[in-house]
């Protein structure tokens, strides 16, 4: 059979890098100057201050190419990035992207990941201003920066909640890990007998949490329009019990979270009891759901209680108090991490 | 014997980056805060835009560890990051760092290639603002992305040389490439018998251009204190031949350089006919030496022809008149790139 793919080697780094990003617009007033100069060139207002976070995704720890598609890689990634600027109450603007690829890659398994980077760049109205693609030895490496920008005034930090503050999360928390669960399990049926197809019926909402997760970038302005300033705030990656705990930490209080509140939806309830798991502990632990958790004033109360978009699971208290989970039967437990290891 | 290094497991993905970045401190008053929360945050004063590149150093691609100290290594990567943002007339400030290594790398391996990030980060007072460090399946994937400040009106982009205008380079040429070229040496001379010391006698010019190059950073300031503002700018990283033709092709028009002008520092000279290549040859197409390529207004002659950093090594023609070396017989031959390839 005629191999039909084509070799990067055939494009070169230079034209590789005009290939895959020729469709690619501009869409921020800010982006001065993209890709093709030594940097990009970004502007800001007066008011405004600069947001930088940067993520890497690496092939067989990250992600596995087996059920990973490479369309959804790429709008992963982006999504992963937007969110931590989401997380400073800030709207992402710009991304670089640094690809390092074998060459066992064709060109189109590249497009087809650009084709990703450029479906979340259009859904988060980011503009991609640089970044290289190299070969590497040995699998995929995917390296995103992205800048953001935000009203200096309005920059949520880690470390800002305070005593009496509400603990609130977004969405619902759970679904990505039991999709990867889903995802894994139809790996190994996959392994052991190539020519079963996966099972994957009633799981679409969990697997899309899984492969395509969105990065809250809506609740910035829904917060404006709530007329809400957040005390401290941080994205939810490697599960809800180790972002408490960072928050926490960083602030120097301590809290109170309730089993009850935790916000899980049906279908990830309902997987996680399947696998024998404890809807709770996967929604605790299981990390990669993107949601938002921050904290705010009591004053806001209302404000937040009523809206579907948020939920209310705790509150904060003194350092001394020290961070709890009161669970199902009204025992407060110690909470510790148990987010994901990548060593 | 007893192996008294450190594995990463030990200290966990966050835990590691605490440990290597502790004694790393902030020199910038724009970074208003650095590693520690979602996103780092920068500001600006109002006349300036910011600067972002990014680069990726691969091991077994970009370097080999046979010969390529972890320190060097960390000092190379943040140099050719400042060097781009050199290359556009601006001063580097801030850094973020994202390291993917096998667990192979003990933690005293990544302290020294933070030791290398934090010299380099002292030389040219930038900031490390973030980043993230993981595991990869093999070998050392190093991306570094580098915000940089500059007056909006200082800007030097690639397209801005106009007929008449002169080309200038910074500092010699070729330097790097034969460094690497004793390196490779050495290295296959120790591959058939390891027992023989290495023979870099002589060389330690050559072999810091290629194992510790530095960027341009002292430029901007020499311009300014000149009153050059450049028409183009660019660093040449991949070879004086390959820069000079993105110039060209992005300003749209045409040159002549002239190999009597290039300017190779002796021992490259020497070197290079030891190996039986021609200098001007290792100039043009040898890379890495991380100089800058310029172009300035036939009215700013006096202040750069006198000045010892900087040689006029050609001048800009109309774009139909194309780009051309003049060679030592005052032959012209049409330029050809042949810059580095990583497929």
């Amino acid at each position: 059979m005629e191999d039909k793919t084509t070799g990067i080697e055939k494009l070169g780094e230079f034209g590789l890098i005009q290939h895959l990003t020729k469709d690619f617009q501009y869409s921020n007033p800010t982006t001065l100057k993209g890709i093709g100069d030594d940097a990009a060139v970004i502007d800001k207002s007066e008011n405004e201050a600069l947001l930088v976070s940067t993520d890497t995704l690496i092939e067989g720890i990250h992600f596995s190419l087996m059920y990973t598609p490479l369309k959804h890689l790429g709008y992963k990634a982006v999504a992963v990035n937007v969110s931590d600027i989401c997380a400073m109450n800030g709207k992402a603007t710009q991304i670089t992207v640094s690809l390092a690829v074998s060459s066992k890659f064709p060109v189109e398994a590249l497009e087809e990941l650009y084709e990703g980077i450029k479906a979340a760049c259009d859904t988060y109205q980011v503009d991609l201003i640089g970044g290289d693609t190299t070969s590497s030895i040995s699998g995929l490496v995917l390296t995103i920066t992205v800048i953001g920008h935000a009203q200096k005034d309005e920059i949520t930090y880690r470390n800002g909640a305070k005593e009496y503050d509400l603990l609130v999360v977004t969405g619902d928390l759970g679904g990505a890990y039991m999709g990867l669960q889903v995802l894994e399990r139809e790996k190994e049926v996959f392994k052991s007998n190539p020519s079963i197809q996966p099972d994957l019926d009633g799981h679409d909402y969990i697997i899309q949490r899984q492969l395509k997760p969105e990065a809250r970038a809506d609740v910035n302005k829904i917060l404006k329009d709530l007329e809400v300033q957040p005390t401290a705030m941080i994205d939810i990656s490697d599960g809800l019990a180790s972002e408490i705990i960072h928050l926490c930490t960083q602030s120097k209080v301590g809290c109170h979270i309730y089993d009850e509140k935790i916000p899980i939806d049906a279908k990830t309830s309902l997987t996680a009891l399947d696998f024998n798991l404890d809807p709770s502990t996967c929604a605790l632990n299981g990390g990669e759901d993107y949601e938002l958790l921050f904290t705010i004033n009591q004053s806001d109360f209302d404000k937040i209680n009523t809206n579907p978009n948020f939920t209310i699971i705790g509150h904060i208290t003194h350092e001394k108090d020290g961070i709890y989970y009161i669970d199902k039967q009204g025992s407060a437990l110690e909470l510790k991490a148990q987010g994901w290891r990548h060593f």
